[in-house]
């Protein structure tokens, strides 16, 4: 029996709260259960030199746990001097998963910066970041539109995402920690509202799964998608 | 006049959440007007090398500001591979303060790590880490007594600390970001309940002040401490 | 038409040079077509400190590509202070990968080591690295087995990866670079001789991908796993 | 008794030797007793990047100590790769003091850098960098004004800076290195030649102190500043 | 007796493989015995900021082992977070010792990056660095003249390197690891090939050696570079 | 003409205090004209990981310029985060040379640590480090063996060094840094007072030199070593 009678399809409770810090052009705490991760949009007109005198636009991600979000606490990458593997491999995802939703060149040669800070991990945090991150996304893009600053809406789909898992042989929809941590596998599944993939990442993080075990995984996702799209 | 008709020897509205997130030993979202710190503290059953097989206990704090915290974002200190300086500085300044409110003979050979950190930064953000680290402390102290970790209560005394300035020739208590960045002067004070000083950080920034001022610095900081120690 | 009227469920050239080194465990120099990885596997009697006394082993991997592997010379990661985030990323792909032929008690407290370094670089490193590693691992663990160092043989399965990708509209097997660089979508799969999938990752970076896409990645892989699994 | 029959309110012997070193623009070598510190100041004509086209100049301040500078050898810190937090705490402190010293319009679109390089510790080395880093700017600007390279005297005051603490309860002036470590309270003063604070902190490290004690502080550090402004 | 019945005046076999890379403007891997070093040559139109301006070109040199070149594996540098002292002195020797080749007004504002990366270490890396790094940069500067990037050679003379050492008191040519790890000294001489010394470097590593020593050394690497520079 | 019309063969005066600094178990300021160097031994009671439980010591020195000791300040390698390749070039041959100085059996498990400190630099600073390192090595075991902490004196022999060079043409000894910086060679030797060569490190950087050359080096430096076995 999974916490609070939750069937193997559901989501846990999404709980979404706009303006919880109101210094970036957008912020939007965003909570799976009781996995919440504060994602903001900042905007700045100028791009990454790879791309300059493009006029195309970029998209960045930054992620991050506050030390204390885990139940043992974890150091501080600043005082490390580095960004864990984990770290990097998870903003690198974020960024990739959201950069699909924009046209670059009808944003034009600005860059946006999603940050994804956690400040509490209890499973899903990498999929609560996209789908929170690509909110934030689209409110700041609202206000450009709104105070003119871009002309056109470059977003071209909405994107959200979802991890699903085996455990004890069922497949589960939206595993929390206590269900992650003993699952056979692991699949985030990154998707937009025009049931096309963003991107796939399945692990057996040293078990393995079968293709029957991949069907399963995408379809029982389905219903998750459906519901959020409508945030 | 002040925002919100705020009087000079006023401070923000102050707000005190407990819980906002659950897995340190303690949290406590400590708001002054729209400065926003998340302060938790974390135990551990060991001590820094210099401390070992002294049967003494030791407190650490670490500072940090989300990147979307202030109204320019600002870089995130793990990708810079280090902190910076002012982070340095605050967060030795906060750990010190701390310190003071603990007899580390009482508190056996553990360390507590205080993490305060800003969401959002509206001026005020160390004074509010110290006094939100207080009260995540006192909390934190409270459950080890409860399941007998502790003994006895180590805490000597309660911990707070306010800013007070000087705008256009006006001493002002609690200063906001649009107050401080015009201020002649700022100065932190730190006390404990019983009256004393913990430490006085007074600095002109390029100005200067009389002696005159720093006396009416720490009158005008008398009716903040009454009320912050009823938290 | 591919280079080399290659055919879209083609595999490159496939070479594989033993002992190319002889200081390490077991070395394998692979080549797919004009990619050309070094792989190595290496032994030490010790286990990372989260795996202490549990009787139990441990495998990491660690990849580089050499400043000249690629068209344009790259930054050497040493000289920068810190591995970029694709060398994060793709290293512990690897990693997670190889862990999954590995029954961690049999092989006792050892941890072995992959170093995968990118001498030339054309696309597919990290399925070359992936098949190079687990050969390498393969060839270590039988010098272990003869040398009476294991007792019983740890190998769970046999492990190798494929790059598919869609081009152009088409399906696609083992892209190369010039393939690589102009793909919609582009999917490593990771599988073992049981036909069970390790670890699956599909990008469209920027693009999207669709649920036939999917299933045609997944079909057009299988010859070249029959053939990898031969080497 | 202190050491050498020194009174509670007075100083140790000071020396001041110029030209210690010559490739500076000025150089000044200070000891406080057994506390030497070696005072530079560099010009560039050029300013930080927020305070370009401002037609203002900047000052910025670096403090270091050589490893045997104190009794236990320390670790050098950039073998260490990065500064200590105490040493940056420090050298933020001097290079705000310094800046109150300087009218920066006046000085127009230049950097000047004070070096403070400890080369033995004795207790009050941050005073010393103070009052020795004030002296070697004051000879670089007489230089710049020679040279004709500036046209007005940008300096608008002198400063100096004293350590007070208090001891087995008493109250005394510029405490060596024995007297600091079991010191109640430790107070450093900054002030300029008009009798105004530059800045005051004042802590108890892990104690407390009274405001009877922040005004016998005040009072015991006057009769030095009238001595150290005649340097 | 010296393996292979080595003569105490005879070179390792010596071995050339050119193109074993391809990306690289140049490519030469380069074997002194079981020593192998893949050395390549890369051009960029742009110089360093010190030269700037002054229609002259650079060379500098990067060398690196692989993990698995040693007999005890070493960890990777770029995992380290910085070169270790003997890395940044060798690649500092290759530098030097290659700019000696090179007229750099000829070469104009170019500059030349040649990597020395060690696959394989058995003693004489350094020497082996430069000797093929030289011919790494001859074939990058053919290629240049045939396509006309370059007007006149800028090559003054050719360049190679041996190590000699005394070993039970014999004077020996090219030491493999087993012979360099009990030699009594060791020196690296770098000459080109109108007789000239580019640079010698003799240590004794806490041993010494005298005059005579010296003269033997430079008379035993005499028919090593005869036959070098014929390569 | 040299300056001070100092003729070729000639030191720059030589000055060394003793005791310029009292915390390190000694202490030399060493003087090669304009070229300043504080050099200190400490000394501590264990050894490196890789010398435990061999009764053998260890000798490691470190380098160092302050910001200002050149005409032109250069960076903080603190700041900066490592350092340079320079430093470690040259705190490399210092340890090199002066372990060369000591039998470590007699030596025991201890470590000393010699520490250079340029506070001047005006050319010659590794062979000032060199020869300065020694006396304060000599200084400190003599300290060892007056307080017993050594039963028998671990000196070998005595260390000094010299650099010299060819300018215009000529074969100068002991090169100030207008000399160094036109100097067609430079060569750093390093002897002890048996007449025995610790290292030669001659370099043309950019240019060359021929056997005669080496000879003469090694000719002019002779009485500078008898001179500095005196000190």
């Amino acid at each position: 029996m999974r916490k609070n009678n939750r069937k193997n399809n559901e989501l846990r409770e999404l709980k979404i709260t706009e303006n919880f810090t109101t210094n970036a052009m957008s912020s939007i705490l965003i909570e799976y259960g009781n996995t919440k991760v504060l994602c903001t949009a900042s905007i700045e007109n100028k791009v990454p030199l790879f791309l300059k005198g493009q006029n195309r636009g970029w998209l960045t991600a930054e992620y991050q746990m506050l030390p204390t979000a885990t139940e043992k606490r974890t150091k501080r990458e600043s005082q490390q001097g580095k960004q864990s593997g984990r770290t990097v491999e998870i903003q690198r995802l974020i960024g990739r998963s959201l950069r699909a939703a924009l046209d670059f060149e009808l944003l034009g040669e600005k860059t946006i910066t999603i940050d994804c800070d956690v400040l509490q991990a209890d499973g899903g945090t990498r999929t609560a970041s996209i789908t929170g991150g690509y909110l934030a996304l689209e409110k700041a893009i609202e206000k450009l539109l709104e105070t003119k600053e871009l002309e056109k809406n470059p977003l071209k789909s909405k994107i959200a995402a979802v991890s699903v898992g085996k455990v004890n042989g069922e497949v589960l929809l939206d595993l929390d920690y206590s269900e992650d941590s003993i699952a056979e596998v692991d699949m985030n599944i990154i998707m937009n509202n025009k049931n096309e993939f963003i991107e796939i990442q399945g692990t057996g993080e040293g078990k393995t799964f079968v293709y029957k075990d991949l069907l399963d995984f995408i379809e029982i996702s389905k219903n998750a998608f459906d519901l959020l799209f409508l945030l």
